[in-house]
């Protein structure tokens, strides 16, 4: 019997995903042998990696200047790669703080070049994304994280500016369509929308690397080097590749961008609905930057939270207690996540009655 | 039927382990959850990593002083983090050329520290290892490359030197016992000896991490970040780490790494004393340094060597040609290789006819 988990990520993938990324591992397409054997540079892995890629820029439409990366690292090693590739040695970026994710980039882009925090959320508790703020004339772009994972608050719409956006995407990449062409970098690990831990999408807008730069960027983390390779300068890590194509494959047949978005909406209208609806429970963010992907909740009190855990615990429902420094309830809603999910989740909080 | 896989990396594994791993993949332990959705914070994966960290520690009898890291990037990543972690900014280290991975560990670490190339094997074309060199007294660590997987050369024995071995083990990690003590930093990649592409196992010697170093070494790449965090600083790559454990916990069955060396030796030796008595093929590197992970030989001509490679190919054989700037083949006997896959080549070089 599957479980209905609602984690942050790691997160959950279709069952049938799940049951074909199985099967080739022990014997892949027939072949004797399994897919994670299979070396990287040999034609079956190839056309692995070249499928994924080529439904990557079907899925997003992406322009013939855009480059797809597959690397390892996550999007927390891309926090200090994306500055190295783009900033010389006395640049400056900005970026807004909309929480934990926000503050990481902040940290590990301060590694590495100037940064401007234009605004932070901190005063109300991250529970809404800031809109009013000032960009500095020498920002070369604005770092954005997209959706932030934690705080359960979402980009509906991104900033207007006229430099480029960077942008953390992990826990929203391939969960709506995009106009990519306001971005200079996207990236986004696979564990949430698209994957299993291990490997990294990474978009770049070669329209925005510099041509010469002060700043000696490691080959290692050179975008360039992995663009003259397509990926394969060392070892991709196969299997989370072959997974991920598995999930590419998957959105395209249910519909592609616009219809993984209608499933979010979809999904997180009915559990916000239910939140807003049912006295026991209240929203944590503001209603106009909720995410769709992480709703952040908690119950009217410590005791109705921890009775409503145990509740979810025993009807089958993980992962959907919320971050420390959040508290209460959060559901994560990928691109994974069934509806059938949301709707048991949904009749639990309508079932549930604590003993008060 | 399954193949017959000598590829050098992604490499094979026991077919019992692809089972368990496709098994986990479905149902992890009856929970109703993949392996690859659970949290890489939640106990039960943290008992994964947690058991193939102490596995590690047993297998090697590493002494307390000694930390297991689990990080993405591969060996490649190592060959930039190592220098940044343990030189400052006017330090230097040394490094025997013996092969495609030293001259890559040589490039990398130029970009970050001065290097003192020792020795160089490229004019007998890296068949063998250089063993007369001296040492400057400046060198703060002797970068060596325990096997060469292109060139199928290894240390059998390291070079005896005061101060302390880096070593890029990534293609005998786990395959005999190991006196740690002489060694600084050590990592491997997994996908030769111990599981699937996507996770590196780094030991560190932490008496050898300088306590201040004139380099910021970004806290992504820092090693203190990953020991302070017990690998958990970002998202893990959760599923490799779980194929590595599978695969320690199948060593340790086997017999440990005294049994692991019996049989990379019994398997190679096989191979080699067939390669020596038959007529129509000659080993490459100097038998004194032949490695017992990858054997490089040719045939007596390129005729006979493409005769060969396609009677193997209709005989279930794959991934035997050797690298393009070697030649001819290199078969790869890692941990997961099983000695019947080494009796069916040999037995087929012992039938092989060519039509001359």
């Amino acid at each position: 019997m599957r479980k209905h988990n609602f984690s942050p990520g790691p997160a959950t993938l279709p069952q049938e995903v799940f049951q074909q990324a199985a099967d080739a591992l022990v014997d892949f397409n027939h072949s004797g042998l399994s897919i994670a054997e299979i070396s990287h540079r040999a034609p079956e892995f190839v056309q692995v990696i070249e499928e994924a890629t080529s439904l990557v820029r079907e899925l997003y439409q992406l322009p013939d200047y855009f480059e797809v990366l597959w690397l390892p690292g996550g999007a927390s090693t891309q926090l200090a790669v994306a500055p190295m590739n783009l900033l010389g040695l006395n640049d400056s970026m900005a970026i807004v703080d909309t929480g934990f994710w926000a503050l990481r980039s902040i940290d590990a882009a301060r590694e590495l070049a100037q940064v401007h925090v234009l605004e932070s959320a901190s005063a109300t508790h991250y529970d809404r994304i800031p809109k009013a703020w000032n960009l500095p004339a020498d920002a070369k772009y604005l770092h954005v994280v997209s959706n932030e994972t934690i705080e359960g608050i979402q980009y509906h719409e991104y900033p207007q500016v006229d430099i480029p956006l960077v942008a953390d995407m992990t826990s929203d990449f391939l969960s709506k369509p995009l106009d990519v062409d306001r971005f200079g970098i996207i990236f986004a690990s696979a564990q949430k929308n698209f994957g299993i831990a291990g490997i990294t999408c990474v978009l770049v807008n070669t329209k925005v690397l510099p041509v010469n730069s002060d700043r000696k960027v490691p080959t290692i983390w050179d975008y360039q080097t992995h663009i003259q390779n397509q990926s394969l300068y060392y070892t991709v890590p196969t299997y989370p590749v072959y997974v991920a194509l598995l999930m590419l494959r998957w959105i395209k047949a249910q519909g592609g961008l616009r219809e993984m978005q209608n499933q979010s909406v979809a999904k997180s209208s009915l559990l916000y609905d239910e939140i807003d609806r049912n006295p026991l429970f209240e929203g944590i963010a503001v209603k106009e930057d909720r995410s769709v992907l992480n709703a952040c909740f908690r119950a009217i009190s410590p005791e109705v939270e921890s009775q409503f855990l145990e509740y979810c615990s025993q009807n089958d429902v993980v992962g959907i207690k919320g971050f420390p420094t959040v508290g209460g309830f959060r559901a994560s809603m990928y691109n994974g996540m069934a509806m059938e999910s949301v709707q048991h989740l949904v009749q639990l909080m309508k079932n549930f009655k604590p003993s008060l």
